[in-house]
C-alpha cells in the first residue's frame, strides 16, 4: 500500500469542492443548481477536463455529453471510476460532485505514486433529472434503458419544454448516435463510484466510510381504501365504514413487516390523504403511499405482497375495499463481491472505521452494474441532509474514499 | 289521543316542502341556499307567517329577525315548537325546514282537532351560519351567548364583509335591542324541535322516528407529532423517528377508546397530514384532528384525555414529541326526562318503530335547553345524506313527528 499524504489529498479535494461551489458553477447563489447543457454545467466539465488533461488523460464525450477520460487507448482494459457532477435544482456541493472529485483525486494519487493504473473516469450526464425530469438519464442511455422516441419526443426540458434531442444537438452533441454511448463501458474491468451517503447511518454509527454491497430495489405504490363518509358526531362507532382506521392499521403493520423481514428492508408511508378531510366527517376514502425497499429482492417484495394482503383483509373484515396500485418497481442491484472484498480490505488497511452496507438510494452504478462488476463507497454527510443547500461532508472523508479506492483498484488490477 | 288522518297530514307536509324547494325560495337552482336577510329567506318566513296567521296565530319577530308565532297573549304560558328554515349554502330541502313545517303541521292538527293547545312556534335565524359563518346564531343571541362586539364588529357577512349589525338594521330589524331576544323564551314551559337525523342510524335500524335524549358535547382538537424527515430508502428502520407511525397508532387507539367508553361516545380522525408528504421521505411531522363526542360528559372527555396520554407516551417511547391543541369544546346537553318520556309514550301509541337516541350534531335546542325543558324528535334521512342537494326525507315521517309531538304536548300541558 502506498504511503498517502492524507493532508495534501484532503486539501486538493477541499479545493475542488470549494471551486465548484463558486458562482461560476451554479445557476443560483442560493444553492448548487447545475444541469445538462447549461453554461455552468459546461464550465464544471471544463474544470475536470482541464485537470485530467494536465494529468495526461485523454478526455472525450459520449454522444450525449457524458465525460469520459482515460489513460489507455481504446480497446485496452481499464478500471472505471466516477459519478456525476450535475445537481438537483436546490442542491448542495457534494451530491455527485464529490464522487467525480474523488475519482480525479485517484488519478492524482496514481500520478503521485507513479502507479500508472489503467483508469477510465466517467462523469455521467443528468443523474438528478434537473434538466429533463429524468433521473439517471446519462447512465440509462449508456445501457440502452431508454428508447429513441424518449429522447426525441418524450423527454423534454423542464425550463422550456423542448426535447432532450434538440437540446443535445444545440450543445454540439450527436444524439442520433446515442446508442454508441454503450461503447463507453466496453473496456471496463470494474467500476467504483464514490457518493455521499444521503442518510445518517455512517454519522450515527461513527463510521467514516461505507462499502456498498448492494443498491436497494424498491416498490413504489399506493393503497386506497374505500369506505363511507359519515357525520362524525351523528354516526355511532358500530355504524361506520371508516377507511382511515384501516390505513392506520396498515402503517403500523408495514413497520412490523419491514422489521421482521430484516436484511436491510425498509417500508415507509410518506404520503397520506383522508377524503373529504374535514374534522367532523368520517373519511370516505383514505389513500397512502408505499415505499418499500431493500437490497434483498425476496425480502422487500415479500413485504410489498404482505402489506397488500393485510390491507385487503383489514378492509374486508370491516366491509370496506382496499385497492393496490403500483407506480414503479426497480430490482435490487448486487455489487460485485470481489470488488466489495477489495474495498473492505483497503478500508481495513486505512485504519479508519467503516461499515459494509446497502445503498437505499438509486445511483448511476445501478446501470453500470448491468455490464460491469461494480461497487460503491459512501462518505458520511452531516445529519443525512442532501438535496439541500446545507448539504455538508468532510473533504477528509472524500480523500479517504479516494485512498481506499486507489488501493483497492491497485489490488484488483495488480 | 286524537284520531289523526295521516294521509292528509303527510300531503300537507309534502306540499310545504315542495313549495319551499321551489325557485322563489333558494338563491340557486342547484341546491337549497337561503340565509338571513336575503329575499328568498324573507319569502320563506312570509310563507310560514301567512299560514300561521290563517290559523289564528300572532306572528312577530325578535330584534334580529327570528320568527315567533303564538296563540296566547304575552305572559301566558305556551309550549315551544319549531326549528330553523335557513339552509347551508349547498343544502337540501329538509335540514331545518322540515322542523318548522312539522311545527306548522302541529298548529294545523291543533286547529283540526279543536284542542287549542297553548303554542309558540319559533323559526330561528341563521342556524347554519351561511350568512355570517356563525352557527346557531339566532339561538345563541337568544340565550346571550354572543357579545355586542360580536354582532357589531366580528360577525361579518360571507358575501360582502359588512357586519351582522348593519345587515340586520338594513333588513328592518333592531339589532340595538338584541338582548330583548331573550324574552322569546320567557313564557315557554317546554320545547321540542323536529329535525332530520343527518345520519343513517334510523334508516339502518328500521326506525321511523328518533326521540332525542341528549345532544352530544364535543372536543375538537389537533395532535401534532414531531419526528425527523429522512430518506425513505437510505434510513434503516431502527434509525427512524417516524411520526406517521405514532399518528397511525393513535387512530387505532382512538377507535378502541371510543368503543370502550360506550354511552354513545364517538371518536373520529377526519384530517391527517404528513409533512413533507413525499413518497420517498420519512415524514418529519404528522398532524391529525380529533373529533370526540358524546352525550355523556365524563365519557367523551375521558376519551379525549386518554388519547392525548396515549399519543404522548407513544411518541416518547420512540424519542418523538406529541403536542395537543384544543380548537373548541362544547358540553353535552341533557334533554328533559319528562318531555322525553312523553314523546316515547306518544311514539309508542303511534305504533310505528322508534328509537331513543342521542343527537351527535348540534342544534338550536342546545341553546333553548339553557332556559327551557327541551327535547327533540329525529326523522330519518336517506343514507344519512344532509347538507347536500340530494338530501331526502319522507314527508310521512315528518307528519308522524308532528303527530307524536302533538300528542306528547297534549299530555304535557293537559
Amino acid at each position: 500500500m502506498a504511503n498517502i499524504d492524507r493532508e495534501s489529498s484532503t486539501a486538493r479535494v477541499a479545493a475542488d469542492i470549494e471551486t465548484l461551489s463558486g458562482r461560476d458553477y451554479t445557476l443560483t447563489s442560493d444553492a448548487i443548481r447545475r444541469y445538462a447543457y447549461t453554461d455552468v454545467y459546461r464550465r464544471t466539465l471544463d474544470y475536470f477536463q482541464g485537470k485530467l488533461e494536465e494529468l495526461g488523460f485523454d478526455v472525450s464525450y459520449d454522444p450525449v455529453g457524458t465525460l469520459v477520460a482515460r489513460n489507455r487507448p481504446p480497446g485496452e482494459k481499464v478500471f472505471g471510476i466516477g459519478s456525476h457532477c450535475d445537481s438537483n435544482r436546490n442542491g448542495g456541493p457534494y451530491d455527485g460532485t464529490l464522487g467525480v472529485v474523488a475519482a480525479l483525486e485517484i488519478v492524482r494519487l496514481d500520478a503521485e505514486h507513479g502507479t500508472n493504473l489503467p483508469l477510465q473516469l466517467i462523469s455521467f450526464l443528468e443523474e438528478e433529472g434537473s434538466g429533463f425530469g429524468q433521473m439517471l438519464l446519462g447512465s440509462r442511455i449508456m445501457v440502452q434503458r431508454v428508447t429513441e422516441d424518449d429522447l426525441r419526443e418524450h423527454f423534454r426540458a423542464i425550463d422550456d419544454g423542448r426535447s432532450f434531442w434538440d437540446h443535445a444537438a444545440d450543445a454540439g452533441c450527436e444524439p442520433e448516435r446515442w446508442q454508441d454511448s454503450a461503447r463507453v463501458l466496453d473496456d471496463l474491468t470494474g467500476w467504483i463510484e464514490t457518493h455521499i451517503e444521503q442518510a445518517r447511518v455512517l454519522q450515527d454509527t461513527g463510521n467514516r466510510l461505507g462499502v456498498v454491497n448492494a443498491i436497494a430495489g424498491y416498490v413504489h405504490a399506493d393503497i386506497s381504501v374505500d369506505g363511507r363518509a359519515d357525520h362524525a358526531g351523528a354516526t355511532p362507532m358500530d355504524f361506520r365504514l371508516d377507511p382511515g382506521v384501516v390505513a392506520a392499521a396498515c402503517i403500523g403493520e408495514l413497520e412490523q413487516l419491514a422489521l421482521a423481514a430484516g436484511k436491510g428492508t425498509v417500508g415507509t408511508v410518506g404520503e397520506i390523504d383522508f377524503s373529504p378531510g374535514i374534522i367532523n366527517v368520517v373519511p370516505g376514502q383514505a389513500r397512502f403511499s408505499l415505499d418499500i425497499r431493500g437490497p434483498d429482492e425476496d425480502a422487500f417484495n415479500g413485504v410489498a405482497r404482505d402489506i397488500v394482503s393485510f390491507a385487503q383483509a383489514a378492509a374486508e373484515s370491516r366491509g370496506l375495499q382496499a385497492a393496490y396500485e403500483l407506480r414503479q418497481t426497480v430490482p435490487a442491484t448486487r455489487m460485485d463481491p470481489t470488488i466489495v472484498a477489495a474495498l473492505e480490505r483497503a478500508a481495513g488497511t486505512a485504519g479508519e472505521p467503516f461499515r459494509t452496507m446497502p445503498s437505499g438510494a438509486a445511483h448511476d452504478t445501478m446501470c453500470v452494474a448491468d455490464r460491469v462488476p461494480s461497487a460503491m463507497v459512501f462518505v458520511p454527510c452531516k445529519d443525512g441532509i442532501s438535496h439541500a443547500p446545507d448539504e455538508l461532508a468532510d473533504p477528509a472523508d472524500g480523500a479517504l474514499a479516494a485512498e481506499v479506492m486507489f488501493n483497492a483498484i491497485r489490488e484488483l488490477v495488480g
